[in-house]
């Protein structure tokens, strides 16, 4: 069993209406959703209903090739949580932030007003931004170099931690008799003069309830190991087999050690793509009647931006081409070996790689019924494989409601996931302590995650 | 009478718990919702009860002179806005923006994301960013030059107009049979080069329902106005006297004009800040129970920031010393230059220079009957000065509860308001026509404002 809590931790990562590429084609789905709000709120409230720990949503700063055959990315993020936060009372909000375009300073800002507005349940996932099409919306030329991605986001990270602990937790006082909003002394500028970013502070809003976001990272690359390793409290991370799973997560944890921190203090999460039915033939049969729908067109597109290899006049009965060494990679390396290992391993034809991938774009698939789902989810988390889960609906709302009502209850059964919430913020769903503040006087966990910056 | 419409327009524009420097000590605030987002939820059902136009949130990036004895605007608007909007369903929602710091692409994502969820209420309050203390936040060294800002600004809305413009309206196909989710044809590249930025885009978001946000504009400095002129739909503005609201009006009408543009496309919104109650004796004195509680350290800081003097070792009963002129301001040239009209015309002292200030910093304030704000109302609107208002209630939420339960039916009673929404868009209320879209085959309407991006 993994350490810690002996329940585990449930995500769950919601796209428009569905995760599988060809979602919002099926009948299950009413595609003009992924256009409202109201959508996504039901969303929120049906995790809720189910007791997860979290709602996450995904962001990319480019329409990407999924232009003419995907629903996109309609909303950001934080936006958009903010109309789910208020919808909902419980359940954690994670929304995907760049740290490539933007600067710390909005960034810190944003996050705060999500945690007050959600009382204590923001979470911020970090990435670096990876495509050249992003780039191109923001004055850069070609995919910026990985390592510079990541020595900025490393600033990046330090920048926002010092500005959202520039207002101790008590210096808002309000006393309406001496006239004090707040206490000066509890409040401080952070005087960060770096590479990048020189920034002043203090940030233009008192501490959120939580302190700070959550932080969460879902690249899997040695940079974005090494990083989450640093930073992260959560990790979304795609891994198709359990020796793979188990692989990481102890490659992982060691590094979190490594960094001074516990083992428990970062939670790991594979993400998984339930098809869930009353019998293995049924839900089988469901993942199959997406995979019919996949656009050829559109998911050569995609797999070429994957591999860096223009797969688009590439017969599809064939299997790939040789691929590029990894270290030429400069985009989404952990996603590339990941799917170099698959077409290697299996001797798979394009066709049968797209429809592999279909579903959840490298993660893994599952198709079985409820008890199904909830065993293999439980031999992960026994097994040392996984903190809990990233789950990914395949389909939305059906595919939710699905898990939800069927795997939950299971899995409460087995004494493996809360049947109530315990606690009113999304650190505390995912049995954190409170963060430290390095402002504060005789404060031991100050600057525990991340040094101040001189 | 104005051009256009027999009706004026009504924004409520809100700030914590409310405009008056002092309010968060008052007893008619209950200080601490300055931290509540359904405080502000339920500002926007009031202001929608008395179907107003619209909410506004103004916005700094830095604390400012507040720290010590004011509220702070604590979040950012647009993720507050959000909030607000699946609270309400009619009232229009303006967020203030940078165009000096952040990206134009983020900045059109955010605000389409806004009117996607609010089903097309989201206007954008451009704003230049004046202070040293924001620059200081953001890498800058002092204050960034007046002429500068502005060059950057006009650059800026470009390119998000162009952004905006990149997806036709009718670029969402959802066709589950053929596969098509969006129609290539018409989603567009900008494929912008300027001095200041280098996008290509599209947006990585379809266009919303009002194709873009209401364009919002508050500064009154020379740049400013041209700035309006060209861009703006609606227009905030600090006018103390009748004669000074009609030459501004005047001015700023012509430029419009100048521009290509129908006087009727742009809005002027004098503030006011309404102290009310049932006589005039007790309006003056509510408003004097508010002016008692101002601190005068505070509003000598922020005194001083107004004006590039430093005031706090200065009496509070000598008057003003010798301002500079004009042309040394960097900061809000239209806000230095009403100070030192009132300053040097009354011959006031310090002190009462703070109190008169201390309801809307500037803003006209106005203690009366609810006959007597209506009426004060009309003759602003009739004589020429005003296309609307923007009222600001000294206190919140009673000073916005009082201004709808008490004045708007005076208002609508002598026909000068609206007793309904006829409209579910922001730009409806203005009565402002659909926007165009340059790439849009056809469109007269295309290009109207702001050229397309070469």
């Amino acid at each position: 069993m993994s350490q810690g809590s002996q329940h585990f931790h449930l995500n769950a990562f919601l796209m428009g209406v569905g995760h599988h590429e060809a979602a919002w084609r099926h009948p299950r789905t009413e595609a003009h959703r992924v256009l409202d709000v109201k959508h996504f709120q039901e969303l929120g409230r049906i995790a809720e209903r189910g007791k997860l720990d979290s709602v996450f949503f995904a962001d990319t700063l480019a329409i990407g090739p999924r232009l003419e055959h995907n629903t996109q990315a309609i909303f950001e993020p934080v936006t958009l949580l903010s109309a789910i936060a208020v919808a909902t009372e419980h359940v954690g909000l994670i929304a995907t932030a760049s740290t490539s375009y933007g600067d710390p300073y909005s960034l810190a800002r944003k996050f705060t007003s999500l945690d007050h507005i959600s009382g204590g349940r923001a979470g911020w996932n970090i990435v670096t931004s990876a495509g050249a099409d992003e780039a191109a919306n923001f004055g850069v030329d070609g995919i910026p170099a990985h390592s510079g991605r990541y020595e900025r986001a490393a600033e990046f990270v330090d920048v926002a931690l010092a500005l959202w602990d520039s207002w101790e937790d008590d210096a808002v006082v309000l006393d309406p008799d001496t006239g004090l909003f707040a206490d000066p002394a509890k409040v401080h500028t952070i005087d960060h003069d770096g590479p990048r970013f020189q920034v002043k502070g203090p940030l233009n809003s008192p501490r959120s309830a939580q302190g700070r976001p959550l932080l969460v990272q879902a690249g899997s690359s040695e940079s974005g190991k090494e990083f989450a390793a640093r930073h992260a409290e959560a990790v979304f991370t795609a891994q198709r087999t359990l020796a793979q799973g188990q692989e990481f997560y102890r490659d992982l944890k060691a590094g979190v050690v490594k960094y001074g921190r516990n083992a428990g203090d970062l939670k790991v999460l594979p993400g998984i793509v339930p098809f869930i039915a009353d019998t293995q033939e049924e839900a089988e049969a469901l993942e199959r009647s997406f995979t019919d729908l996949i656009s050829p067109a559109y998911s050569l597109r995609q797999l070429s931006t994957m591999l860096g290899v223009d797969l688009t006049e590439h017969s599809l009965d064939a299997p790939l081409p040789p691929l590029p060494p990894l270290n030429e990679i400069q985009g989404n390396k952990s996603r590339y070996q990941l799917v170099k290992d698959l077409a290697e391993d299996g001797s798979l034809t394009v066709r049968q790689l797209i429809g592999l991938l279909g579903g959840g774009r490298g993660h893994r698939t599952f198709a079985g019924t409820p008890e199904q789902v909830a065993d293999e989810l439980q031999i992960w988390f026994e097994q040392g494989a996984a903190d809990g889960f990233n789950i990914m609906p395949p389909y939305l709302p059906g595919g939710l409601d699905d898990f939800v009502d069927q795997v939950v209850p299971i899995l409460q059964d087995r004494g493996l996931f809360r049947t109530e919430y315990t606690s009113t913020t999304l650190r505390g769903h995912y049995g954190l302590g409170e963060v430290g503040n390095r402002f504060a006087p005789g404060d031991a966990l100050g600057g525990a995650i991340g040094e101040a910056s001189a």
